[in-house]
C-alpha cells in the first residue's frame, strides 16, 4: 500500500493503474462504514485508490473543522492488508495552493436540507471530489447513504459535467442500536450515545407507517418529529424531510421512491440519518 | 472529417483517439482567428477535436443569444482539409438536458472586467468548457488572446481544478487595419466598420507610451479613454484596464507583465480588445 501526498504522483500513477480504477473518498477516522465502501469496491475493480483528506472548504467558519477527528496511523492499520494500492493523503496546501480561485456548486439540489443549513458546504464538497475525480480519474467512486444528500449532489455533478465517473452509493452501516456510523460520534458523551439512536427509531417509525401504507408526506414529518422531540437529548432539530429522492424536493404524497432524512443536534455532535422509501 | 452531435459519442471517440489530442473550442462562425488556432493545434497533436456550440449560459437574458451569428455549412467547408479529426457540435439539450443543476464559477479573477459588465457570462464559460474538457479529454486546449481574460479564467479553472489539460494562448488575429477578428464583427455597420479600429489605435498607443518608459499606469489608462472618447461613434465606454495580467487586479505602476484591455459600443455591437506589456 503506497502513500501518496502529492497531485502530481497521484495523477502520474493514476494514469498508469490498472483498469477500472476504484475511488474511495474520505476525511479519515475511518469506520466500519467506510471499510464497507473499501471492501466493495475491492471487488469490482482492478485498482484501488482511498482518499484522506479533511476538506477545509467545507466546512463553515462556526463549524467543526479545528476539532474534526484525526488519526492517521490508526486510519493506515485499517486500510492496510484490505486492498487498497493507493492512499492519497495531501497536504490543504496541495490541494488549495495560493490563489486557489475556482469552485463547483450543484444548484438547487444543494440549496436544501444539508445546505440550508450548512451554507456553502456543498460548494465545498462538490469542488474537492472533481478536484479528486480529475486527480485520480476512477471509473468507480463509492459514497455512503448516510450522507445521502451528498451522494445525490456528487451524482448530479458527476452526470451533468461529463465527467465519467460512476458514483456508486452503498448502505449506511449502524451500530448494534442502529446508530449510523460517523466519524463525528465520538463527540457524544456516553448519555448522549445511548440517546442517540432515536434518530434511527424515527426513521424506522417513518417506514414501517409506510409500508402499513401511510403516503401523507406531512403526517410521516410529524410522526418522525414528534418522537425526536420525545428525546430529552435532542437539543435542536435542524430538519425532518420526506422528499423525492432524486430531486429533494419535499413530497405532498409519497407517490415515488422517497428519502426521509433528519438532522438534530446534541450537544457538540450534529446527527443526520436518513432511509430511502423505495 | 467526423461531425458528431452526441456527447456519448464523442466520448467514445476521444477515449480512442490518438494522443496527444488537441481541442479548439469555439461557438462556430469561424473566422481567420479562429483557423489560426486549428493550424497550430494541428502541428502540435495527433489528434484534433474542434467543438462549434453557442453555448446560451454564458449570454446574459438582454444579450444576443438569439442573434448570434451561426453557419454551420460554411464553418464545416472553412474547417474542411484544415486537419480536423473531429467536428463535435452537440445540440443545446445534449450539453444541458432537463434538470441540469452544476456550474463551475472562477471567483475573484472573474468578477472585474467582462465580469462585472457581463454577470454570469464566465460562470457559463467555465461550465461549458469544463464540459468539454470532461468530454473530449484533450492534452492541449487552444483559446485566443482576445479574449483576454476569458483565457485567463480558463486556465485557472484548469489549474484549480486539476484537469490535466494544458491551455494554450494565441495571439490575436488582425483584420489590415488593426480590428481584431470576432464573430461579432458582423454587427458593424459599414461605417461603424470604419471606426471600430480605434480600440486597437488606443491599445498600440498605451503599448508605445509604455516602449516610451511610462510606467504610470493611471495616464496609461487617460490616454487609452481620452483616444476612445475621441471617436465619436463609440457610443459607451466600458471599461479601460491596465491590470497585472495573471490576476487582473488593476496596477498602480506597471512593475510586471500587464494587460491593457478595452471593452467599448458600438450601435449593435460590444468590442472588446488587449494587448499585454511584458
Amino acid at each position: 500500500m503506497k502513500v501518496i501526498a502529492t497531485v502530481a504522483e497521484m495523477a502520474k500513477l493514476s494514469r498508469e493503474a490498472k483498469r477500472p480504477l476504484g475511488l474511495v473518498p474520505t476525511m479519515g477516522y475511518l469506520h466500519r462504514g467506510h471499510l464497507s465502501l473499501v471492501d466493495y469496491a475491492r471487488k469490482e475493480n482492478r485498482a484501488l485508490v482511498v482518499s484522506v483528506f479533511v476538506n477545509p472548504t467545507q466546512f463553515g467558519p462556526q463549524e467543526d473543522l479545528a476539532a474534526y477527528p484525526r488519526d492517521m496511523e490508526r486510519d493506515m492499520a485499517l486500510l492496510e492488508g484490505g486492498g487498497t494500492d493507493v492512499v492519497f493523503a495531501p497536504p490543504v496546501e496541495e490541494m488549495y495552493p495560493p490563489g486557489y480561485d475556482t469552485w463547483v456548486e450543484v444548484d438547487r439540489l444543494a440549496r436544501r436540507l444539508e445546505g440550508e443549513a450548512r451554507p456553502g458546504h456543498f460548494r465545498g464538497v462538490a469542488t474537492v471530489v472533481a478536484k479528486l475525480f480529475n486527480i485520480v480519474r476512477p471509473e468507480r467512486a463509492y459514497f455512503g447513504q448516510k450522507d445521502g444528500q451528498q451522494a445525490a449532489v456528487i451524482g448530479r455533478m458527476a452526470s451533468d459535467l461529463n465527467m465519467g465517473v460512476q458514483v456508486v452509493v452503498l448502505p449506511t452501516v449502524r451500530e448494534p442500536d442502529g446508530l449510523a456510523m460517523s466519524s463525528r460520534n465520538i463527540y457524544l458523551t456516553p448519555e448522549q450515545r445511548k440517546a442517540a439512536p432515536s434518530l434511527y427509531c424515527a426513521l424506522s417509525r417513518v417506514r414501517e407507517l409506510w409500508q402499513g401504507g401511510e403516503r401523507d408526506a406531512e403526517r410521516l414529518r410529524r410522526e418522525a418529529r414528534a418522537m425526536l422531540e420525545a428525546e430529552p437529548l435532542v437539543e435542536a432539530i435542524d430538519y425532518v424531510s420526506v422528499a423525492d429522492a432524486e430531486t429533494l424536493e419535499e413530497l405532498d404524497t409519497v407517490d415515488r421512491p422517497a428519502m426521509v432524512s433528519l438532522a438534530a443536534r446534541m450537544g457538540r455532535a450534529r446527527l443526520i440519518d436518513n432511509v430511502v422509501l423505495r
